[in-house]
Formats: C-alpha cells, sequence, structure tokens
C-alpha cells in the first residue's frame, strides 16, 4: 500500500528459532559416538530400524513427558487430504507404529536400536533446542524382566564404550508396579477402581520427577495444597493428606546402605498390595541378574526415587547419571546429571491392536552424553586438518591437484587451495583456518629443482600472522624443503613429528 | 451423531502415504555406502556440516525442480508467531543459508559436505518416497573451473570407492554457459536484454532435460508447439521456428568420437557468443584437468545433451550415470541410469547478500545408486545374525546371559532368547527368523556334564522345520556336544566353518 519497491526483499540468512546448525568436528565427535553405541546395541542382538520422520498425528498419539508445560507439543499440519500429519517427537511412538503393522513378520522378541532426530515444538530456550537426537533400545514382545536387566547392563557396557569410565557413572533402577504399592497404602489407588484418583496420581508422578529440581520440601508442597513458584506461578498440588504425603516421602526416601536393604524397606512401604509386592519381587529378579552378570551396585543400584516423568510406564523404569562434578556458568559444582532414561511400557503398542504387548528399553539424550564427553576430553572422531598444497602459478593447477592425490593416495587428507592464489597471505590464513598440519608450496623455481617446500603448520602458526610474501614464508624455520619424488614420505614424516610433539 | 460408542476407535498402525520404515540389513548397507561416500569426500579436505530439517520457507527459497509439474512442493507450516517453516528440499538451500550466515567464519573457499534425508510433498508412487536421502558435496567460494573439475573426478573415486567397478558409470559433463551461447545462436537469449525470452528458455532447459525419457521427437516437439502425452494432456511448447529447434537439436547432438572433436563442434555452434565462447573455454580447461588426474574419457566425458532441470544452475554441469545393464519389471533390458548430478550455481548465496558467492557442488541419490550396489551385488554391512542362546531352564537365565556376555566380550554379537521359553520349537523358529548362524543349548542333563551343545543353523535349516522337542534337536548332524568351558572358541570355530563352507 504505497510502499516504494526500490529493492527486492531479502530473505534473512538465520535458522527458526530453537534450531541450529552443527560443523565439522561437531558432527564427527556426535557420528564417532552413535557409532560405537551402535556397536554395543548390535552386540547385544539389537536390529537397526529407521521410519521417516513424519507419521500421522493420529499414530504418534499424546504422550509427551510435562504435559504440564505450556506449549508443549509436536510440529504438525494438515496435508492435501487434509489428515493430519507430525514430526515424531521420540523413537517409542513410531517404534510401536511399526511393532503393531509388522508384527506378524518381526522376530519376537524385537529387539531394535534406532537413532535419529526428533523434533519438539516448545519453547526454544538456552541449550533446548526443537531438534535433536536420540538413540534408543528397545525389547517388544519379551514379559520377562530379564530383558529389563538386559537394558540396564547394556547401558553401563554403552556408557564405559563412549569413554565414561566406570565411577562416573550410575544407572538407577525402579519400578512402577512399587510406586503403584506405595499409592495402595497412601489411599491413593483403589485397585477395585483403578481410575479413581487418577489425576492425583500424575500430581504424585510428577511431583516425585522433580526432587531433584524442587528438592524435597517442594515435592512436599505439592503432594499437598499446591506450590507457588519463584516467579509467583502457582503450580496444583495432589491434595494428599500429611499421613498420605508421609507415604510418599518414605518410599523416595528408601534407597538404603544395599540393595538388599532398599527391598526390605520397600517391601514394608508397600505392605499387603499385590501390585507393590509383584513389584518388589521383580526388582529382586533384576538385582539378581545383574548382579550375577558382575556388575556392582556402584554401577547399577535400586533407587526408589527415580520415577521417570513419562505417564506410560508400567514396570521397571531406569535412569543414567553420570556422578562427576562439573562446574555450571556461575562457577556453582554440581553434578553432570542424567543422561539416559528408560523403562517398561506394556499398553503402547495395545493403542493400535487392542492387545498388551510387552516392551521395555532405554533412550540416549545424545546431546548430553557427548556434551559430557567434551566435558572429560573423551569425545572421539576428531577429523584431523588436510594438507593445503598451495597455489604459486594458477597455471599449474593441474600439478598440484596430482600432488594432492598423491597425498590422498596414501591415506592423508589433502585439497588443493581453490580461492584466488594472488595474495599468498591468504592462502596461509585458509590453511590456518583448516587447522592444516602441512602446506606444499611449488613455486616456480621449487619446480625448475624438482624440489618443494614442506612446512610444519603447528609448529608455523605462531609466526604465520605477520607473513605475507612467500620469501618471508621461506626463512621459516618450520621450513624443509624436499625432493618432488619424496612428498609423499616427507608430508607423512612431518605429521607423524608434529603429533608425537 | 447417533452412532454407537461401543469401542474407542483405534489409530491405525500405517505409515503416511509416500513413506516408509527402513529395516535391518536395509539401515546397514545404507550406513556402510554412506560411510564410504563420506571417507572419500573427507579426503578431498570436505568437512561435515549437519543443519536441521526444518528452515524458514523464506530461506528455502523456490528452486525445487520441475517446478511444471503439478503437486509439486514442500511441507510447510506456520509456526505460533505465524512464520511460515518447512523441511527442506533438498541440501543446496540449506548449505546458501549457513554461508550467507556464517560467511566472515567460515574458510573461503568452503568444501562441505552432508547426509541426510529430505522432503518433498509430491504425488507419491511405486518407487517415489516424499522422505528420502541425499549425500552432498560443495565448495562454496571457489569461483576457478578447477573447483568444478575436483568434483567431477571426486565423483569418480566416489562411485568406484562404495563399489562400482570402472566401466559401469560415466561422468557426463556440460556447461549452462555452452547453451546459453546456443540459445544466443538460436535467437532465443539476447545478451542485451537478458530478460527477454526467459519463459522461452526454461521450456527448452526442461525440454532437453527430458531427452531420455521423450526422445528426439519429443523434445523436438516442445521446442515447438508444444506436446501431447500418452494420457491426452497437452504440455506447452517453447515456439521456435524450425530453423531455431535445428540449432537447439544440433547442441544435444554434439558429441563427437572424442572431447577435442566435441568442444569444436561446439565451438562452430556458439558462433560468436561471448558467453558461448567462455563456456567452450571452461569445458576445455575441465577436460584437461581431469586428463592431467589420469581420468579417461571412458569415466568423465563432456556431454552437451546433459543440461540439468535445475533453474539455478550456471556454469559447468555433472550427472553421474550407471551404464551397465538391468532388467526392469517387465523384463525389458535398460540402463540403470543416473545417480548423481550437480553443477555450479552462482546466484544462490547472492539471494541473501546480494553479492554473488561462487559455489559448485554434487548430489548423490543414495537409495538409487544403493539399489544400484544391491543390482551388482556389492551392497556392504550386513550384519551378522547373532548367536541364540537358547532358554532350558527359565530359572538360570543369569547363566544364559553369562554365556552371551562371553560371547560378545569375543566379538560375537549374542542375544538370550527372551520370549516364552516353554515351546522348545519357537526358540529354533526365532533363531532362524534372526538368520542366527549358532544356537547354543545347555538343559539339565548338560549343566550336571559341564557340557553345552551348540548347533550349526545354516547347515541344521533345512530339518529344522520339523523339529519340536530338545531330543530331535540332540539328533541333528550339525550338532555337537563341547565343554561349556570351550564355548566362546568353538562358536568361533563353527561360525569361521560356515562362513567357508
Amino acid at each position: 500500500m504505497g510502499q516504494k519497491n526500490a529493492k527486492p526483499q531479502r530473505p534473512k540468512a538465520i535458522q527458526p528459532r530453537g534450531f541450529r546448525d552443527y560443523f565439522g568436528a561437531e558432527v564427527a565427535e556426535r557420528n564417532a559416538m552413535l557409532g560405537e553405541i551402535c556397536k554395543v546395541y548390535e552386540s547385544y542382538g539389537f536390529d537397526p530400524l529407521e521410519t521417516s520422520a513424519i507419521e500421522t498425528l493420529d499414530a504418534l498419539g499424546k504422550y509427551l513427558p510435562d504435559v504440564d508445560r505450556p506449549n508443549a507439543g509436536v510440529f504438525a499440519w494438515t496435508d492435501e487430504d487434509e489428515d493430519w500429519l507430525a514430526l515424531r517427537y521420540d523413537l517409542t511412538a513410531p517404534l510401536a507404529r511399526v511393532y503393531a503393522q509388522y508384527r506378524n513378520d518381526l522376530p519376537s522378541p524385537y529387539r531394535r536400536y534406532a537413532v535419529g532426530p526428533v523434533w519438539r515444538n516448545e519453547k526454544p530456550g538456552p541449550g533446548r533446542f526443537r531438534q535433536f537426537y536420540q538413540c534408543d533400545a528397545d525389547t517388544v514382545g519379551a514379559p520377562t524382566v530379564a530383558a529389563d536387566a538386559e537394558i540396564a547392563v547394556m547401558l553401563t557396557d554403552t556408557l564405559e564404550a563412549v569413554g565414561i569410565p566406570r565411577g562416573d557413572y550410575v544407572v538407577r533402577i525402579n519400578n512402577r508396579k512399587v510406586l503403584n504399592g506405595v499409592m495402595e497404602a497412601a489411599g491413593v489407588l483403589d485397585p477395585s477402581d483403578p481410575d479413581r484418583h487418577e489425576h492425583e496420581r500424575g500430581i504424585v508422578l510428577r511431583a516425585i520427577d522433580k526432587l531433584d529440581r524442587l528438592g524435597t520440601d517442594g515435592v512436599r508442597a505439592l503432594l499437598g495444597k499446591g506450590r507457588k513458584d519463584a516467579s509467583g506461578d502457582f503450580t496444583e498440588g495432589a491434595g494428599l493428606s500429611d499421613d498420605q504425603a508421609a507415604v510418599i516421602m518414605a518410599f523416595m526416601d528408601a534407597r538404603r546402605e544395599d540393595g538388599a536393604a532398599t527391598l526390605r524397606a520397600l517391601a514394608d512401604l508397600v505392605g499387603v498390595s499385590e501390585v507393590g509386592r509383584e513389584g518388589v519381587a521383580e526388582l529382586e529378579t533384576i538385582a539378581a541378574l545383574v548382579a550375577a552378570r558382575g556388575v556392582g551396585e556402584d554401577r547399577v543400584m535400586l533407587d526408589p526415587s527415580v520415577v521417570r516423568g513419562l505417564g506410560y510406564y508400567t514396570g521397571p523404569v531406569f535412569e543414567a547419571e553420570l556422578t562427576f562434578d562439573i562446574f555450571d556458568e556461575k562457577g556453582r559444582k554440581r553434578q553432570f546429571g542424567s543422561v539416559s532414561g528408560g523403562g517398561r511400557y506394556d499398553g503402547l503398542v495395545k493403542r493400535f491392536t487392542g492387545q498388551a504387548v510387552p516392551a521395555t528399553g532405554i533412550s540416549i539424550g545424545v546431546d548430553r552424553l557427548l556434551a559430557a564427553l567434551r566435558e572429560k576430553g573423551r569425545a572421539g572422531g576428531a577429523l584431523p586438518g588436510p594438507v593445503v598444497v598451495t597455489v604459486m602459478d594458477r597455471d599449474r593447477m593441474a600439478d598440484y591437484q596430482a600432488m594432492a592425490a598423491e597425498l590422498r593416495a596414501a591415506g592423508i587428507r589433502a585439497e588443493v587451495f581453490l580461492g584466488n592464489p594472488g595474495n599468498f597471505g591468504k592462502q596461509l590464513k585458509y590453511a590456518d583456518a583448516r587447522q592444516s598440519p602441512v602446506a606444499v608450496i611449488e613455486g616456480p623455481d621449487e619446480k625448475a629443482r624438482g624440489v618443494v617446500q614442506i612446512k610444519d603448520l603447528a609448529l608455523g602458526a605462531r609466526l604465520a600472522a605477520n607473513i605475507e610474501t612467500h620469501d618471508d614464508w621461506k626463512a621459516q624455520p618450520a621450513q624443509m624443503e624436499i625432493a618432488r619424488a619424496d612428498l609423499v614420505d616427507q608430508v607423512r614424516g612431518m605429521i607423524a613429528r608434529a603429533q608425537a610433539g
């Protein structure tokens, strides 16, 4: 409306809010870590499965965690037939769809692993992205808690395989059935009318799951009348009486000096509850199987304070925590915290088929685990910088390409400078930006004498900022003149010496 | 409205139309192939980049190929701020956005590779999916055609690295500048008024790109008045006169017995056109660089019939074709066809910044290349079936888990049967479905004697269908009784013999 249209509007070169790009080493490190994880999963007999990013909204269902938070949700839209499509928000919902769809063709039990991005249409925040990787392993169709014990032990093997040393992690196990038994004892679960108090139980579950963040007092408030947070927002409580709340608080605090003592404490708490006793017996079996594998309680322990926020768990639940200290942005010491969680969910496939199908599994938070490895200096897969063949004579590109090809054929990453070769200093700055270990130089003089110059860039990096000409460059101590025929051997040797030094 | 609501509606266990799931070996083979491709890209100095699946619709732009086809498009929706978001339809548009966004921090030239799914909101068809993988390598910021020559040679190395033998592929190269020169000669491009005839040139471009499908007569019709296809649909033609069309047809047919002769034919066709002469000179340089690398015209050839459908190419274009014959579903012999394409696009970054940035690259059609490798029996990465430890006594799960753990520690994929162990035949059918090489059996009798039975399942598979009991099983010839202490060595030997046999 009357606007001048002098310039066409240019699009903004920016990713949408809550999304990010991963460059070079970030991609290589993640792929290296995922490769190690998948190798462990495969060794346990898990097979890869890759589903599409897009599912029908109907198939995904509404199983997002933290449903009490605003803006929680999925990216969804209608297609040309007006059907709702959505991006997957985890890897479990697609697995349930796949198992229901192919159940007659899949082996039973079906052990599958999956790696890939998931999407959450949530308010982005610092370090909180709307696309992130998960890496899951699940066993579908195995009713025995031996499957849960296997998953817990596999998780310890996985963490050690990627470089988290023993002593720096612990896998905590609990059982929703025990919690249900405790709820019975507290009078918020009536086995003869299982739907009654469902709303209150949801609040109890989410309250326990927030113990780390809110502390005992915060959880206690949520079990009772409710809680006002620092911003003044009020969260509704479960409305439990003091006596009822005390039973739940005792449950959260039921971890004892060892697993056997914890099991006795839990048995006391669930009293005569049938589901509670079943849950305690399952934990006992899992603990025995884990111990029989030689995995001590320093690595896998029973911990009643772990409940997991998701509503769909029906039995054992797991959480892997890294126990070493880090310092946050304000310099405060804190523990690294959870990098993986999971549990048994016997109802997800039933949504599709009407028949209950037992299932259990874990999901690894890939970005968090990778951050932990970086913290420990254990992230692998770093891509070495390429040898850069500089261009002294732009008519001799074929010769420079031949040098790079010879180096590559010997397994050395190498490239020819393809920018404007006019300013030699720019070629050196480029090599620097590429973290190149060695630069190769062959000007007309070198060509005539059958030699090339090779330059140790790690050694020379401190001086490079001041170099403008080829002659300055030649004067540097980290440079060697070698016979052209010895290029590959000499470059290999220079890289080896730089790595050793 | 009056419907009975006896049952809750269950979601359908099915993926949306045009999407598919990839199981086990399909995932493993693709990952193995992508790993090989990325290794070649990295050896040439390309660094990985991973952007999110979601971009602003604005940043993606409208560069989809085949814009003359109905239903072409992207998956897009508005977010809570009413901004349009979309799933990327290729890996080039996100690269242009990234380069524009980070251009001051990235090395220049920037060689990057990217691997991942892309999405097209198109009508699905047989073998035509709405999510598929691409694997791209691009050099941004290099004006020299040495960058194009490098990409073409790297493509040959890549195809050979994944298992396409020399002789079974050819990389064809052309140059849009030559085509523009020919358009000038034909009178559909006026250098003093470049926007004139743009619509006609678009039709010419897409017509040439369809040569494979439509043949000479079909293209000729599209250059003139237009073409009615078998279904009766009419496609508008470029409206060229017979003389004009003859120039274009001569261009498409300008490939001669060798590159030098082809270059002479092209020089004749472009006549005095400045851009045309520049294009011919570029092709000459590329041909010389490729030849200097020792890559013959059997592997990289000049072919004027290659133009690529995308409107954004500005210089050299590439296409890799597999030249071996396959038989289609109707038993007709045909060539496998194109598995990769690309070219120079100097305008994509300019969309964002206003400054032209030279860029060139290729995209590999991952699913098509993998299909070709399967056709040739060259797909790698197959995951071996796991050794299955059967469960004869459900109270001794810990012992069975220990056996599987010992095998895994020796690098052998192994798992314990976790279904209902009551029916031994079912355990064998499970091992069969898992393509297990060896089953391990330890019943009470074996346990008492300190032995286990191991069974060569490849050998025994033919008989397995009729086995119901443990005794039947023991009677099979492919079974051995071994000392429990020798489990790992004996299983390893059995697998080795099965592989050798």
